[in-house]
C-alpha cells in the first residue's frame, strides 16, 4: 500500500526529483524505510534515478499488464472476460488444464508475464521472457465432434493474424497450419491441446505465443534469424493490453461465424492471410516428405497438396517447410 | 510375510482345521498374534471358519487379482506388459492420464479392484464395486491425426465384444458407439479420452468398464432391467484374469490391423457384432432427436442413418435409443 503512496508521489512529478527527506515527511515513514522501499520497487522493474541533495526520480515503469487495461481493451461476451494475470508460472496450458478439469468455463483466459517451460508443438521450448511477449491460454468448450479441433487451429492462427496486422500494421502472414510469420521469420506460435471423450470434444486450450516486444539481444543465437518480435518487425513498442484485447475480440466473432456458419468462411479467411498457398513446400509427414505445391485447403481443414507429378493429397498432419 | 505363511499353512490343508496352537507353534507366534492376523485377512476378504478346540479352517478367498495370473494370460508384445494393479482408486482413467503425461508408453494398462468415482459417457457415474468386475484403462500412443480418434472407440467395443464372447460364451452386442448390451441390458461401457495436439493425437486413454462377477444385488434399483453382468448372463463366475487377458490380445490385434490396414477391416466387423445395424434408431443429438433406420458405417466412422423421409444422415455423435 505505502509503495503505491511512494509511487503515486514520484508519478505526480514526472522528471522532477524528490528529496528522501520530503518523501520521508509526507508518508511518515523513516528514510531508511523510503530506501528499502524504492529498492523494492526496483525488484519490480522500476527505474529511479537517484541523486545525493536533490533525491529521487522515476525514470521508467516496468511494461506490466494491468487487469483493468486488458479488460478496457475486450469488447466481447466471454473471450477474456474471466482473466486471470500470473506473474511466472511453468506454462499457461498446464495452468489452464488444471482450471478446465476443475470446470472453468469457455472463455477463460490466463496471460503469464512470464513462462519458465513454455511449450511448443511436439513438446519444443518456447522462449517466453518476463515482460516481452503476451503468452497466454485460452479455454473453449464447443459441443462439437473431435474432429473438429483442427479447424479450431486454424481459426486461431486467423484470429491472431488479423489482430496483430490491426493494431502494429505489421504485414504477418500463415504458414500452415498455424505459425504467424513475417518474412519467414516466426513471430507467433499457436499451440491447440484437445481433450476429447470418445467422439466428442471435452475441451480446447489455445495457447498462444505472440512475440510482442523482444530486442535482438533478448533471441538466444539459434533463433536469430529464425523468430522474430513485432517491436523488431514494426520499430515500435506495442501495447500488449491492446493486443490481447484485439486477438480476443476478433477469435470471438470468429468462432461465432464458425459455430454459426462451419469452417468455409473461416476457411477462405484462412486461405487470404497463408503464406503458404500457391507456394512450393515441403512436407515432413510421419511417413516420409512430400514435395509439390500447396493448393488451398480442403473442408475439414486439410491442406490440398498438389505433388510433382500431379496428385492431390490431402495433408492432416506435418511440418511444412517453404520452398 | 507372516501372513502368507499362515495363509499357506490353511490353503495347503484345505477343509481341514488347524488349531490355534498348533498355528502358533509352528509359525514362532504368539495366540494372540494369530488371531490378530486371521483378522486382518478377514478385512482383505478371505473368510475363515473357526471353532472352539478345533481351530481355523479357509472357507473362501477373495476373488482378487493377481499380477502374474494377469501377465500370464497376455499374448501380446506391449498392451498390458507394463501393468499396474490397484486395489482403489479414484478412477483409472484419472490415474492413467497422470502416468500418460509422464511419458508412461503405449500399451501400459492400470486395473482397479474398485473405483471409488468411476466415470462412464457424458461424467455420468460408473457403478465400479470391489472385486466384481474389471475397471481398467489402456494407454494408447498412435501417430495418427486427432480426427482418428472415434475410429479407436469403435475398434476397442469390437476388441471387447470379441473377448466376451470367446471367454464367455455370452452373447454380446454393440450398440453405436461402444455400448456393449445382451439382450437390451448394458454389460459393459467404454469411454475413450483422447488428448490431441493441433491435428495430432498425442495420447488416448482406452476406459474399459466391464460388469464381469455383479450379482443382481449389487445393483442399485435405477439400474436393474437397464445394466447386467457376465455372470448373470451366463449363469456362471468368470475368470478376470482370463477376460482381461483376452481383451488385450483381441485389442492389440486388431490395432495392429487397424495401423496397417485402416478403419476398412475394423468398420467390417463392427458392423457384424453390431445390435445397431438396420434397426429402427432414435438418436439424441445436439441439435435435437432423429429417427429412422441405422444403416451402417461410413469411412470415418460415422453412423449411416437413413431418416424416414430416405435422407442419409451422418451421425458423428448423439446417444442412440433403440425403436
Amino acid at each position: 500500500m505505502e509503495d503505491n503512496k511512494l509511487l503515486d508521489m514520484l508519478m505526480q512529478t514526472p522528471g522532477e526529483y524528490i528529496s528522501g527527506e520530503e518523501i520521508s515527511r509526507r508518508l511518515g515513514i523513516s528514510r531508511t524505510a523510503v530506501w528499502k522501499q524504492i529498492n523494492k520497487l526496483r525488484l519490480e522493474g522500476y527505474e529511479f534515478e537517484a541523486i545525493s541533495r536533490r533525491g529521487y526520480r522515476l525514470v521508467s515503469k516496468p511494461d506490466k499488464l494491468e487487469y483493468t487495461d486488458v479488460i478496457k481493451a475486450l469488447k466481447t461476451n466471454s473471450f477474456g472476460q474471466r482473466l486471470k494475470l500470473i506473474d511466472v508460472t511453468t506454462s499457461t496450458q498446464e495452468e489452464m488444464r488444471l482450471l478446465a478439469e476443475q470446470g472453468a468455463p469457455s472463455g477463460s483466459l490466463i496471460i503469464a508475464e512470464e513462462q519458465t517451460s513454455g511449450r511448443g508443438r511436439h513438446g519444443r521450448k518456447w522462449l517466453s521472457p518476463a515482460g516481452k511477449g503476451i503468452w497466454m491460454s485460452l479455454l473453449l468448450r464447443p459441443e462439437l465432434p473431435l474432429s473438429c479441433a483442427p479447424q479450431l487451429t486454424l481459426l486461431c492462427a486467423v484470429a491472431v493474424c488479423r489482430a496483430i496486422r490491426a493494431v502494429t500494421g505489421v504485414n504477418t502472414g500463415i504458414k500452415w497450419p498455424n505459425d504467424l510469420l513475417v518474412d519467414g521469420r516466426k513471430v507467433c506460435g499457436i499451440l491447440i491441446e484437445s481433450v476429447g471423450e470418445d467422439e466428442l470434444i471435452r475441451y480446447c486450450v489455445a495457447g498462444m505465443g505472440i512475440d510482442v516486444n523482444l530486442g535482438i539481444e533478448d533471441y538466444p543465437a539459434d533463433l536469430k534469424g529464425i523468430a522474430s518480435s513485432l517491436k523488431i518487425e514494426s520499430g515500435r513498442d506495442c501495447d500488449r493490453a491492446l493486443l490481447i484485447g484485439a486477438v480476443m475480440n476478433e477469435f470471438e466473432k470468429l468462432y461465432e461465424l464458425y459455430l454459426e456458419q462451419g469452417f468455409t468462411p473461416i476457411g477462405h479467411l484462412w486461405e487470404a492471410l497463408s503464406v503458404t498457398i500457391g507456394k512450393k513446400i515441403t512436407v515432413k509427414t510421419a511417413r516420409g516428405e512430400i514435395q509439390g505445391t500447396a493448393d488451398g485447403l480442403d473442408p475439414s481443414g486439410a491442406l490440398i497438396l498438389k505433388s510433382n507429378d500431379g496428385q492431390n493429397i490431402n495433408i492432416f498432419s506435418g511440418e511444412v517447410q517453404l520452398g
